[in-house]
């Protein structure tokens, strides 16, 4: 099989899992998607990739050296293994904990997200767009293979969010919340609602659930919608 | 005064803050070691830039439209605001809260963990080299300009740190650590202890305080730093 393959674009067909954690993430848990892995020549006999090369011949998938194509997918950094796989389509489900992300902009925040609810058993996200895409290799990347284990759907609004998945506890994580964070109970199912990281959620959003604050000082805007989001999930799971 | 400014070395005696908010933060914090801010030129009429240039004549400090810096300093992103600055020396004070990162490798992350200090009032950071620069552009754009108002010291070793900042209850965060965050008391002065990105605290730094652990699933090798030390400071700060 042949691949033109090269700096990702959110049209293709298939993305990249670049370092040999997320590759091993990647055939670990949707290994019927990887197309193929490859190797720098420079970790061509590491410890690593000889795991992984074993892996791939175990799972029929072809695996060579390309130094060429490690460039054309990453010309800033030096990555020496990486997966190229079939985008797939695995949607949050009804029950337990989801995360919802109102139009985030920023793939490394998305990943970091990621990894932090599969940290924290929570598998299922819902992005509102407009929304930076899932399959974004710095996402992939910043999840550092976390997005392998995690369900999740677009939505055009939150209220079409609301209509496929209603009768859950919304808590919204605004600065002006009416609640603190630790006094909150975070009822089961719980989702909990983050805005973008230029402009928050909106103040309308109050009325589709409980909004609350994490508490700071006045010396910062916000918090980085990603430690943010750790905190929500760390507190919410403390009534798991 | 003539500026040879272009991509940022670490030699540089001076370095950039981009994005109106940052680049207020700086002139709020730091206006004495402020050269210069520069617009964009689509940016020019903006509200942001005029109360910017109506700072800058009020403050005393040259500011002007150029966008070929601004591209210079930032090749990738729109940029639409800079603020060139001296580098300065704002050691770490010996009371109150204190962070301390072992060897910390990504810019982005330092930046994000000054925001979220600042956020949860705490003003010192201790990074124990090998380290990241400080006054990377990446860690003063991620800090959202926090980097401004936190008093930073580099240290050769832990143990040149402990030295300096000896009577201090030191709490080292680790996967492997005897007590759950949850559990812990955080008893003042704090210092909370992160490792790098790579491969978090060495197991032998167990000997230099208490080891604590932050609740996390198998399923993933360890949370992101920045969001580790969100959730270490969020529980500390409890106890304040």
């Amino acid at each position: 099989m042949e691949f033109r393959a090269g700096k990702y674009s959110k049209e293709f067909e298939y993305s990249y899992a670049s370092g040999f954690f997320p590759v091993f993430e990647l055939l670990k848990h949707r290994p019927e998607c990887v197309l193929k892995v490859v190797f720098s020549s420079k970790a061509k006999t590491s410890e690593g990739a000889e795991k992984l090369r074993r892996l791939c011949l175990e799972k029929q998938i072809p695996s060579s050296v390309d130094d060429k194509l490690l460039v054309r997918i990453s010309p800033k950094e030096n990555v020496f293994a990486a997966g190229m796989f079939r985008k797939y389509y695995s949607p949050i489900q009804k029950s337990g904990a989801q995360l919802v992300l109102n139009c985030p902009e920023n793939a490394g925040n998305l990943g970091t997200i990621i990894r932090t609810m599969i940290g924290f058993n929570a598998c299922d996200i819902a992005l509102i767009r407009p929304a930076v895409d899932i399959f974004d290799p710095a996402c992939v990347r910043a999840s550092m293979g976390g997005l392998f284990q995690a369900n999740f759907s677009y939505f055009d609004s939150f209220e079409d969010y609301l209509k496929e998945h209603p009768k859950r506890n919304v808590y919204l994580f605004m600065t002006s919340g009416e609640k603190s964070v630790r006094q909150a109970e975070f009822q089961r199912p719980v989702s909990l609602v983050f805005g973008s990281e230029s402009s928050g959620l909106p103040e309308d959003f109050k009325k589709y659930g409980k909004s609350v604050f994490i508490p700071q000082s006045n010396n910062i805007d916000s918090l980085n919608v990603s430690v943010a989001a750790g905190i929500g999930l760390y507190e919410a799971g403390k009534h798991a």
